[in-house]
């Protein structure tokens, strides 16, 4: 239902000065005194994104944690503060509050992200854990999902597909990345991989209104996607075209800028995977001619 | 659970200076290139917080926000913007998701409240509305629990008791108030009244590390709590002083300040109900003698 009710929603909320992006990017941006604060905020609930079957307590607060460091990357923001609200099951609640709050803590620490408050109830229900992050930019715009320009490469980090064999739950958020990336190149677009890759890729494409011919060999596989194309009998580009919480990030900038962050050391390799082009569409050059792709992933 | 829970949770995490105030006041005061950002968070849950067979979908929501709201104007500070995190039964989830955005949006709209963004999810339990909103103060300082001195008036705004009747699900925020507050005063505590008169006025009191001598006579009394006393054979006192979720404000004034804003005309009135004394606890005067006043209400 996600994206048709956002849909209703953006008709329905006024738009107020104070709010420069609201609804519909990685993050919001607010303006507060001149200042821009980024604003994010994820849940994650037992049964619908995670198993305790098949993970711990301290891994699920770690991922609650770490995807919405990775939302506040992909606006190129450095995460600051964090509000933690926690809806817990009635029996042995305060023992399953401790450890989520270890894998809490465990994710936030590296990158100097303080607890400032948040909420706690018990009820007849599953874990759920939602986090606000607030964080801000240096200088210079967030990163917004709708600027990416014909003729702008687009770089990927890491590599994608498999995460569901474990990766998923203790991803790395591109924090320094995203902050490294800032001090040497002009970010056009950029989003993180949530839903698949090409999933957000189709949506950066669509937030920015071009397309993209994509360098479908130069997409990195990760290892995962390889052991669990043996388990499936689809292929490993299958899984890291379509996999998802990969919490990567998709980078539109020049030519000239794409050239630049190749040649330095970073928190994450960088990888061209493709061109921006006017055609809206994720698009692939086969024997001279133009194929269109299916983007693929979870859609809410 | 939940003050042992904090107690624990400020005990594990790392005094950071990005946050003046964390864990334990109304809303988190956050610093960022030297503003203040004001930010709070609070969750209802249906069956814990709300019934559904006693009220409307819209008034749960506009009661997740005006509850937020109300936590800003006891920090003294104007709501901005605000996110909301939604966890929708699987049945109808768009038809309730609508229905509880009507209420969020009438009770955001007369402050000039943004949504800047949020999160939904469907999932197998009970409807559940986290709200963070975010907020500032123009000047000076936000007003914390812990500033009450010796000496102080305690002003309330309003009156108490009886909400359960039917006012819990539709507070008026005390954000015009606040801000009217302070223009004209130097307020040195505050907090908004959620678990109780009594109980929140003891919690001022011990963050201020002192007590209050009231004058119970003065307490106001809400007319529901004089109806409600009549079903439930308490005294219409009784269900002022403990019954809570009336969101009225608490401030210690000085007593120039108390009486300066006993002759303006609010957005509410203001009453004094006591002085702050030196020695802790809630305190009434019975023939020259001091008697101790237990305080009651919802203990969390």
């Amino acid at each position: 239902m996600e994206q048709s009710f956002l849909a209703y929603l953006r008709g329905r909320t006024r738009h107020l000065p104070q709010v420069d992006v609201g609804i519909g990017d990685d993050a919001a941006v607010i303006q507060t005194d001149g200042n821009s604060i980024i604003a994010c905020t994820d849940q994650i609930i037992e049964g619908v994104d995670f198993d305790l079957n098949e993970c711990e307590l301290a891994d699920v607060g770690y991922k609650a944690m770490a995807i919405n460091l990775s939302d506040i990357a992909a606006m190129g923001a450095a995460p600051q503060s964090a509000l933690v609200t926690l809806a817990l099951p009635r029996e042995n609640a305060t023992r399953i509050a401790g450890e989520v709050y270890e894998g809490i803590l465990e994710a936030a620490e590296p990158f100097g992200v303080a607890i400032a408050g948040g909420d706690l109830s018990t009820y007849e229900g599953p874990l759920s854990i939602s986090i606000t992050i607030l964080g801000k930019v240096d200088s210079g715009k967030p990163w917004l999902r709708s600027g990416a320009r014909e003729g702008d490469v687009v770089l990927a980090s890491g590599s994608f597909g498999g995460s569901i064999r474990g990766r998923h739950l203790r991803p790395t958020p591109r924090v320094e990345l995203a902050t490294q990336v800032r001090r040497l190149a002009d970010v056009h677009a950029a989003i993180d991989v949530s839903d698949g890759l090409s999933l957000d890729l189709d949506r950066m494409c669509a937030k920015s209104g071009v397309g993209i011919e994509l360098d479908t060999d130069a997409i990195p596989i990760h290892p995962d996607a390889i052991a669990l194309a043996d388990e499936t009998g689809r292929t490993a580009f299958q899984h890291a075209w379509s996999d998802g919480e990969d919490f990567e990030l998709l980078l539109a900038v020049s030519p000239d800028d794409a050239d630049r962050l190749r040649t330095e050391t970073l928190a994450a390799p960088l990888t061209a995977i493709g061109k921006i082009v006017g055609r809206t569409g994720l698009w692939q050059k086969q024997d001279g001619k133009y194929v269109r792709l299916s983007p693929q992933g979870y859609m809410h």
